[in-house]
C-alpha cells in the first residue's frame, strides 16, 4: 500500500496492505500512499484494516496528493474499510468527498485536474423481480407475505424479491421463487419491467416481471417471510380488488393472460461474451421475433 | 432534529435542522436526537450542516439508542452531510455501519432488535442507454468518442450515456442523443438490454438499447466528448470489424436489422400510476403483442 521515499528515523510503525513501514513522528512525513493505476489516468488506494493514526494519515495524504498532481493523475479513489473510519475526516479535510458506500467500506474520491470531473456516477438503481409461474392447470403460484404493506390484507401476489449484488436477473427470479415457495423453476423470459423513482431515499427501482416454468409442484412456504402460498386459478388472482384497482398490476395481468394464450413475446436471455471484456453477460431480447423468418 | 428532555444549564449551543437547543457540557447529556418514523418501524435522523462536537454527538447518540430500544424501534438511519464528517467515527463506535453514500452525504444505519436485520440493500446497478436512430435513407446516427477505450480507434458507435438519478430511461435516451449529436428524437421502444457485473468496482450495469425516431437531421457534435458524428449507411456500421467481432454488438445489430425490416417488437413505455404510490412510473412492455387480436 505504501511507497517508501523515506530514509529517516523510524518511530511509528504503520501497516497498509501487505507491506509494513515506519514513519518518523518528529519530522515531516515524506512517505506516500501508494495505489494501483486505473484505466482512466487515476489512482485507486485500498486501505487495509490495520490501524493508522488520523494525523499521520493526513500528512501522508497531503504529500501523496502533491505527488499525484505532479504525475498528472486525475481521479484518486480511497477505499476506507469501516475499521479505519478515523481517517475519513482527515481525507475530507484534504478535499475528498463521498462516492459510494457498502456496509464494510466507504469509497472516497478526489479530482485533481482543473478540467471538469469525469468521475463516474454511483449506482442509482435497485433491481427487483416478480415471478409469474403457471402450472398445467393454468393455476398461478401466489403468496401472502408476513411483513410489508400487504401484511394481513389477505392479498395474494406473485413471489417477489431483490436481485443481489452480482446476480443475474434470471437467476434471482429462480432463487426467489424457490426460497419463498419451495418450487423449482426454469427461467423463460422477461415479460415487462417497470422503472420507478425515489423508491428508497433518492434511489430508483427497476422491477422485472419474469415468466418461469415450474419444475416441481409441492409448495413449502418459507417460514420467516411467507404467511401462505398456493396454486390459485389465474382468474381468481386477477379478480382480486387489489389487482383490478392497481394500474401496474392490471397491465401485468393482461400481459400474463396474453402470454398464457400464446400471443405475447417478452425478452429471453442470451448468454454473450465480449463487450469490452471476456466476462459472460446476458443480453435480453425478443428472440421469437429475431428468429422468425 | 432534537427532542429536548433536558432542563439543565446550557453551555454549548447546537443546532440540528430547524430547531436549536442547548447542551450542558458539564453534566450527563439527557437530550435525544430526534427523527421521523419510517414505514417499517424505524427512525430516520437527518442531521443539518450546523457544526456539532463529536463527543457531544456520541453522548446524544448513546442516550437516543437507549430510548429507541425502549420504544421498540428497529432500523435507525442517520443521514450525515459531508460537513459533519466528524460525527461518523462516534456513530460507528456506537455500532452504526455504512449503508450508502452520495457526494454530499453518508447514510449510516443501525439495527436495534435481536431478530435478523431487514435493512434493505443499497442500489446495485448503474443504468446506461444506447440510441439506435435511423433516418428515412436507412442511415444510422453514429459517433466517435474523444475519450474512453474507443478513443482514436476510428470506430463508429451508437450514442450512449448514463441514466441520471431519478431520470426515466426513455428521457435519458432522448437527452443523450441530443447532447452528443444535436439531433432531436422521439423515443419509440427498448429493443434489448444487457446486464453485466463488476462494471464499476462491485456494481453491476444495465444497458438498454433504445429505438428513437429522428425529428431533426442536422448534426452538431458536442465538443467536449464527441470527436465526430455522422449519418452512416447501416450496412457500413455493421461491417465494422469492431461490431462483427463483438458478440453483443453483433446481436444488437441483428436486432436493429430485424426492426428495420418490421419483423421485431421491443418494449415500449406505458405511463402508469398506482403501484403503492401516486407517482407516475413507466411500465415497459411488448405493446404490439398485447394489442394484437
Amino acid at each position: 500500500m505504501f511507497r517508501n521515499l523515506c530514509t529517516g528515523v523510524s518511530r511509528i510503525t504503520v501497516r497498509f496492505g501487505t507491506r509494513s513501514m515506519s514513519i518518523s513522528s518528529s519530522r515531516s512525513v515524506d512517505q506516500l500512499l501508494s495505489g494501483r493505476n486505473d484505466d482512466h489516468g487515476g489512482v485507486i488506494v485500498e486501505m487495509s484494516t490495520e490501524p493508522v493514526d488520523a494525523v499521520v494519515f493526513g500528512s501522508l495524504l497531503r504529500a501523496s496528493i502533491l505527488h499525484w498532481r505532479q504525475e498528472g493523475k486525475k481521479g484518486v479513489w480511497i477505499k476506507v474499510p469501516i475499521e479505519l473510519v478515523n481517517i475519513v475526516e482527515p481525507a475530507v479535510k484534504e478535499g475528498f468527498y463521498f462516492h459510494h458506500a457498502e456496509p464494510k467500506y466507504l469509497m472516497l474520491v478526489y479530482w485533481i485536474p482543473e478540467t471538469p470531473s469525469t468521475i463516474p456516477v454511483n449506482a442509482t438503481h435497485r433491481v427487483g423481480i416478480g415471478g409469474f409461474v403457471m402450472n398445467e392447470k393454468k393455476e398461478v403460484l401466489v403468496v401472502q407475505e408476513k411483513s410489508g404493506i400487504l401484511r394481513g390484507t389477505g392479498v395474494w401476489k406473485f413471489p417477489t424479491g431483490v436481485v443481489e449484488e452480482g446476480e443475474d436477473i434470471c437467476d434471482a427470479a429462480v432463487r426467489e421463487v424457490k426460497e419463498e415457495t419451495g418450487i423449482d423453476t426454469k427461467f423463460v423470459e422477461i415479460l415487462a419491467f417497470r422503472q420507478s423513482h425515489k423508491s428508497f431515499f433518492e434511489k430508483s427501482d427497476l422491477f422485472f416481471v419474469c415468466l418461469l416454468q415450474p419444475l416441481s409442484f409441492n409448495i413449502q412456504p418459507q417460514e420467516l417471510e411467507i404467511e401462505a402460498a398456493q396454486w390459485m386459478p389465474f382468474e381468481e388472482y386477477t379478480a382480486q380488488q387489489f389487482v383490478q384497482k392497481n394500474e401496474v398490476l392490471k397491465y401485468i395481468s393482461d400481459v400474463c393472460l396474453s402470454k398464457r394464450e400464446g400471443k405475447y413475446s417478452g425478452f429471453s436471455p442470451v448468454p454473450t461474451t465480449g463487450s469490452f471484456s471476456t466476462t459472460e453477460s446476458y443480453l435480453y431480447l425478443n428472440r421469437h421475433c429475431l428468429n422468425s423468418p
